[in-house]
């Protein structure tokens, strides 16, 4: 029997995959636009009939909102199963005036492919199907696979989430395997080790019934834009901590190990300052960043506003103020709790005279993190080092994939989060892309850590 | 000869005046945006050739922003020169939303007119122009008239104030009459006894190339929506006082008397309550809000804004936040020390990491009050008594007419400020509105003053 060669299988197949991978790219399963709804149910359908086709018998899911797509392929008694997440739907093109090419018609530029989605996540996650593909074809394929692909994460991950209950039976696994994340630097293979949750919540602070001349009520009337700024300045201490009462009681300490492995996949301060513009200067003081990103909560201010902002001035005293906040949590730490903790903090810092409502709130999931001793996550580094020549690196991430915990949690099993992704994909931006390259590197990934379980 | 009667003329007249009042407020002269300079010139223009047609010889003075309009009547030798100040232009008008009818549209509903400057100051000054009219037709008007309207009050009254010492001989008069301001409560006759100076600035808190995602910058990288809360929150002291050093040292403590008057005069706290909404509770604790008002000065947030505000949320670290200030200051404070004070504060608390800016600046003038006991104002009460049956209040306003105070240096006049604006005409907000009794009171003010002097 010959040795089974993923890259060799690749560049055989090469034209094939991208053709594909296009077809599905054209797909404009934006799931966050309504209007876009049935262009998710073809995507998603277009996803049931390929799996089908390559091997593994899929069905549409229904749910409160786009279709989950979900197919099971049963392996060799004994052999580990592995659920599969991808996700099908994509971020709005916003501005859609600063892309090359249309969005949704995939052209190659200098290697790369270039689509709304090219990465995020159906570059990602088509790889790892090209993989089972191959890995069916080629008898390499053990261990049971069941593949969920929801069309909601980059809205909110409602429907998957509401049906987790429904679908404990079915999604039973040993491994949830992810293919959405980023590599720390180009061509560093990269083991995810954890990922912040997040609560958000918007807030508004009303007072005078109406906007108020600011000479004739300065310095009497209570302001709501300067009540907003003062209590969105009391979330934090003048040490970068974060000043809610509770909300680190429960915070899980990084151990040394963590914190090194974390550290070491790090760009250093100038790194930093070069590519943000902005040294890395905010938090706690007593975490390194990529400790404070990794391992600590942060409460965010992504909006305040209030008043006039036109050119020019306007002497008024504005009658409402809003603020959106967004707080990344970590391990120990749970959503409800620290929702509950920073609306108790506002309400009890609201300057006197005006009235604080919140207009929105919302817990995408709880922070988690991995075993980095697991032998799962030992046998993926050795898949790596293998397939890369290179010491794989752990970063554990401040972003969050919402659903990832309680996937995990229903299906019981270990997260796997590798991905190839990087910062010039510019996902979530216009120009999005994902080099063939990268692609490769997914799908030799794949091939070979699955036939490897 | 029949009597004199300034009510039965304002009855026949009423259709009259209020067109020509329409006619006025039809002019979107919002000073502060360059858009709006070609409507602040024809308005400008308009008032030309009105008061040249009522017998008041006028002209277009250019300067540096928009053209001042300037007219002059020889009276009777002997009798003393009145120069009356009015300005033309007008506040931008967000929320549009917000308005019932649009704002350059004047409708007539419970009789009061809708618009944009129906009160402030289209529909105080031009009550008084008409008021000058009537008495010119009816041959009562003795004393010289000159006539100031200008189209940057709402601005910054930049070319008035440069143009001052070139317009010197022009501007000499006894008395400088304005009709800018409110009565303390409705028919209750309200002489100005002093008014607060201003200074403003917009600031700008830049610090990320770009915006960031905030779940993987969140907590390291500086955030300047969160550090301009912080930046404006350090402004004040949490016992409402002002914290920028140097602020208080020159204020001028008001005497007992003067006290006694302001607060004789200032709504209770349950009334401020019902009119506006909020209690009177900001700022410093050791004084009323009248006293606050009238004789301590404030810092005031007009607006603030950084990041997303549309509907939903969007995870985002904003490249940058504004906000526009400004600072009452009263008797005693020099406008430039304090606005460098404040700039000098802000500098000194600007978060780590970011780089503020001053996008602008201007200082509007000082603060002023005048004697309470002087003849001209022993006059005014005695016209005011006369008219309205009721003992006149004095009022320390917390606003400013900037050019008040170096217009009557200028000038080397008394100021006389009567005005009959009340807090429900919502100057400087949507559906700003002037009862045509108002206009009355003020048209009958101009007739009975103007002809006792």
């Amino acid at each position: 029997m010959a040795k089974f060669n993923p890259a060799g299988i690749f560049s055989r197949e090469e034209k094939r995959f991208i053709g594909e991978w296009s077809e599905l790219l054209a797909f404009p399963s934006i799931s966050a636009d309504p209007a876009h709804a049935p262009d998710c149910r073809s995507c998603a359908k277009w996803l049931v009939s390929h799996l089908d086709k390559i091997g593994f018998p899929a069905k549409l899911l229904e749910t409160s909102g786009h279709p989950v797509v979900f197919a099971e392929r049963k392996g060799k008694p004994g052999k580990p199963v592995v659920l599969f997440y991808g996700h099908y739907d994509v971020q709005p093109v916003d501005p859609i005036d600063e892309w090359q090419t249309p969005p949704f018609e995939p052209v190659i530029r200098n290697g790369r492919v270039y689509a709304r989605g090219a990465e995020d996540d159906k570059g990602q996650f088509f790889a790892i199907i090209k993989a089972m593909e191959i890995l069916v074809s080629s008898d390499k394929l053990d261990c049971t696979v069941k593949i969920i692909i929801e069309g909601e994460e980059e809205y909110r991950s409602l429907g998957i989430s509401e049906s987790l209950e429904k679908w404990q039976e079915m999604l039973k696994a040993d491994i949830l395997m992810l293919c959405d994340t980023n590599m720390a630097a180009p061509d560093t293979p990269t083991i995810i080790m954890g990922l912040r949750g997040i609560i958000s919540l918007e807030i508004a602070l009303t007072g005078p019934r109406h906007d108020l001349h600011s000479g004739m009520h300065g310095g009497v009337a209570p302001n709501p834009a300067a009540g907003m700024a003062k209590l969105v300045a009391s979330l934090h201490n003048p040490d970068g901590s974060i000043a809610v009462p509770g909300m680190y009681d429960s915070v899980a300490e990084p151990s040394e190990r963590e914190k090194k492995l974390a550290n070491a996949s790090a760009p250093d301060e100038a790194t930093y300052m070069t590519a943000i513009g902005v040294p890395p200067v905010a938090g706690e003081k007593r975490f390194s960043p990529a400790e404070r990103l990794g391992f600590r909560p942060s409460i965010d201010i992504n909006g305040i506003h209030s008043g006039y902002g036109g050119p020019g001035m306007k002497t008024v005293i504005s009658s409402r103020a809003i603020a959106k906040i967004t707080s990344r949590l970590v391990p120990g730490q749970d959503p409800k709790f620290c929702l509950r903790a920073i609306i108790q903090h506002l309400i009890k810092n609201t300057p006197t005279g005006l009235n604080l409502s919140v207009v929105e709130q919302s817990i995408g999931g709880p922070g988690f993190k991995l075993n980095p001793d697991s032998a799962l996550v030992k046998k993926a580094e050795d898949v790596l080092r293998q397939m890369s020549g290179k010491e794989p690196v752990f970063m554990w991430e401040g972003a969050s994939v919402p659903i990832v915990a309680s996937l995990a949690e229903t299906a019981g099993a270990e997260p796997l989060l590798i991905g190839f992704g990087l910062d010039e994909d510019r996902i979530h931006a216009p120009n999005e892309s994902y080099s063939i390259n990268q692609f490769r590197m997914g799908f030799i990934y794949g091939c070979t850590m699955l036939s490897a379980l």
